[in-house]
């Protein structure tokens, strides 16, 4: 355990590994203390984001090109998976929701916004990989698109239900379809478009493969463990601090399920390698709403109480799409400066701020 | 008649032209057979709508350039015209519309996506000339927005029909207008920007021009003959294969009235003169909203039983708008491989499912 | 007060200021004519904002490169903000939102598709700067999206009406900070990116800055008390010319506030210098998004009987989308020909055929 204990010590992040036990302690003898469990939960989840992602990308790295793309691609956001699948089988169903359409506006307007400004405050102009940005928000436009069907198509009526979840299934085999494709295309046939948009590739050394494997499966339980005492608590901490749970699960969640990329993408647009950020800001939310999205319409017919569809609150319809439209235009040029990071991040504290006015109730 | 049997004989599709005497002699003698008659009547309008495209294309070719030009734009969709005139004139107005939006969608969607996927299959990437692209979607656009426009103002009210029907009237005869001017443009101001965009040249000869007026001629009366037994009959035969009316307008009418020009584009591709598919898709789809659309508004105040509006429902209308967009966003490049084919084909697939699944009378 | 007085002799326009006294007088006497106050205030406003215009200018150009462009960038709009801060006053918030609407619409579609109609009709393609096309298309954007918010997530339900109120005064702070950043960028941080892209210097001589700070002051009281006039005589005028509400506010007030830069435009499009134009109409624009509808939100706690939000009518809300797209799917390539000036036009045209044909009462 010599690089995993050596990757504690050098990286300070890491130091909030010790709020993980600290979680389960206060969980058991204060079941009740739902702001402090939320807080310790948040405390705890992002130190062991990072080093699921870590342990994701050297078990990539040692699989070989083509499989270990297929790897980091499925399981880049595992703690998001995680979070939603604790969620789902608490028959959470609006927090499930919630939290995927936030963490599509969340990655393509905060990540993709937070990367252009940082990045564009320490160099004046920076270019990226065009081909590259517009094959990922290609994807996400189409998965917005998926996304957005049942929501206009299903109406008040009561007897539409069966029909939205006929649709939603089969939109989400849909998704995955041209997920998998999209795989294809980009590590098998096209690879040479995509030089230089590398996925993760921080300059740190990978693990040796037992370890990876073995963090691998031993982080994932522990993220499932912590998720559960974060789902639990969220809701009633929020009404606590005064969020509504729009803003809960669109913005708290999605901030905290996506923190560790989060550091990678800013890191990536200060080194002057803004491939790797938009790769991983777009990448992440294409992988959302193509893959983990769709897996959990799925899921969701054999754990939980009720089987989930793809109907959004015709508000989250609206802030994906734009999100989305905002993602294609500003990628489109393949150029950057601080000012578009402005732009994303302006929408982005739109969104932030109705959510967070909204009168609760709203967001049905 | 030499070069008309030797084409015939020559082109295996044309073999399908024995379905047009099969459909009137079942016609005559099992009036009830909907489903037969409809299958029928399917068969006999694809081979006829392939002779109008070349007999359009020779006359076309021997009337010079601009006149040319001008009548291929103006009858490359005369099959599309002629099965929703036989519509409108039966007071069958949801369908019309239906079929207008399909065939926008259709060919925007679905016969770009084949040209794109099937091409690339076969060349690593393709280009083509971006300009005119931009000026075919562009013209789509402002379609869309002008059909879009009567659907978002009128109201549920019964006091708003006037209204709606005055504004299709006026942008009825806008479009008419910015119709004739891009031909202007792209015919006589400035063709050299649509260099290499052609409108199917597809290498076989022209027919003599007597032939061609003659076939023109005929076969247009021909195919208003089938389609007045395709129209009859496509509801009731929809419903006993458990279609939707929503699906067959949208897709089954779509696909028939487009299977002609669908194969010229594909071929095109194939032959990696993707300039053509482009034109003919983009080119088709921008004809029907410029061209076809109006056209059958302005008439319907003549023919049928009362006057047909441009007041679409909403969910073909966000079609509309989707498929423009999408277009314009994957013609922005000039660039293609075979995954933009498929993005676009799964944007119609989603379409194309909720049409099929959604529950009859949803779609008004 | 020489080159005042030459400047007046010399331009054909200004003599319309004789319209300024006859406006006073004829209020004073016949104060019922609404009519003829409606004609005699248009008359005079048109004049009165091309002497704004030109003093700001002046200001500006002696004061410095960086004071000058925010000064600019500031008063570009002086006479729509005195229009509106007058309607304001006079409580007719309604008149208020339609003016703003308007005017972004009318700036993007109108003034930049009369610019590209014109300047292509003498020149066969035209070029101008992309990047500073889009950093304006991108400001434009983002403050669409901040006036789309409150219109999408406000109900019919009373109880949402304080929300929407602070969600607003919110939203306005973000614009204008948005603004000011976007002055930052553009005028300090990145000029070299706007080379060619400056704000009205169309070769006259600027004037000494005595007589330019003078004419500042003097003419906005005039613009001022001509627009009081003017807001009261419009609604009743336009009655009298069989024109909706929606068609005066929308297009009337946006035509005559913003006459004095579509001339400006317009003659940078003839002389090829289409950054001017597209500088012109897009910076003002953004302008009156992110600056003039903001600040009339805040000033709106203060005067007038009650504070005004940034709800829209969804008609208006769709326009301006609309709008604005086109903007960025237009200025995208950074060339244009004639036929792009029509289709901007067309959309203009649509949209004010629906106005002009509304029925009163719709655009609630």
């Amino acid at each position: 355990m010599n690089p995993l204990l050596r990757e504690i010590r050098q990286s300070p992040l890491l130091w909030l590994l010790v709020f993980v036990p600290a979680v389960f302690i206060t969980a058991r003898i204060k079941h009740e203390a739902h702001t402090l469990l939320f807080v310790l939960s948040v405390l705890a989840i992002v130190p062991l984001a990072a080093l699921l992602s870590h342990a994701t990308e050297s078990v990539a790295a040692k699989t070989g090109d083509a499989a270990g793309g297929l790897l980091n691609a499925t399981l880049g956001n595992l703690t998001e998976l995680v979070i939603a699948f604790t969620a789902l089988s608490a028959g959470q169903i609006m927090l499930v929701k919630a939290s995927i359409a936030g963490a599509i506006v969340t990655n393509t307007l905060f990540m993709l916004g937070t990367s252009f400004l940082l990045g564009g405050l320490k160099h004046h102009v920076q270019e990226f990989n065009r081909v590259s940005a517009r094959l990922q928000s290609g994807l996400l436009f189409l998965a917005t698109i998926a996304l957005l069907v049942p929501s206009a198509t299903s109406t008040a009526d009561p007897a539409s239900a069966p029909f939205t979840q006929t649709l939603s299934a089969g939109l989400a085999v849909l998704l995955i379809v041209a997920y998998g494709l999209g795989m294809l295309f980009s590590l098998k046939t096209h690879p040479a478009l995509f030089a230089g948009a590398g996925h993760g590739d921080d300059g740190e050394p990978p693990w040796p493969i037992g370890l990876a494997v073995a963090s691998l499966a031993g982080v994932t339980v522990l993220v499932a463990l912590v998720s559960e005492i974060f789902v639990e608590s969220v809701q009633k901490a929020a009404e606590s601090f005064g969020m509504t749970p729009a803003f809960v699960g669109f913005i708290v969640v999605s901030l905290v399920g996506g923190a560790a990329e989060m550091g990678s993408a800013v890191s990536g647009a200060r080194k002057n390698r803004l491939d790797l950020s938009v790769g991983i800001a777009l990448g992440s939310a294409s992988q959302i709403a193509l893959f983990v999205a769709p897996a959990l319409v799925l899921m969701s017919y054999f754990i939980g109480p009720m089987p989930m569809n793809l109907q959004f609150w015709p508000g989250a319809v609206v802030m994906m799409m734009i999100a989305t439209l905002t993602a294609v235009f500003v990628t489109n040029s393949g150029r950057s400066a601080w000012f578009v990071g402005v732009l994303l991040l302006m929408v982005y504290m739109v969104f932030a701020m109705t959510l967070y006015l909204m009168p609760p109730g709203a967001s049905k």
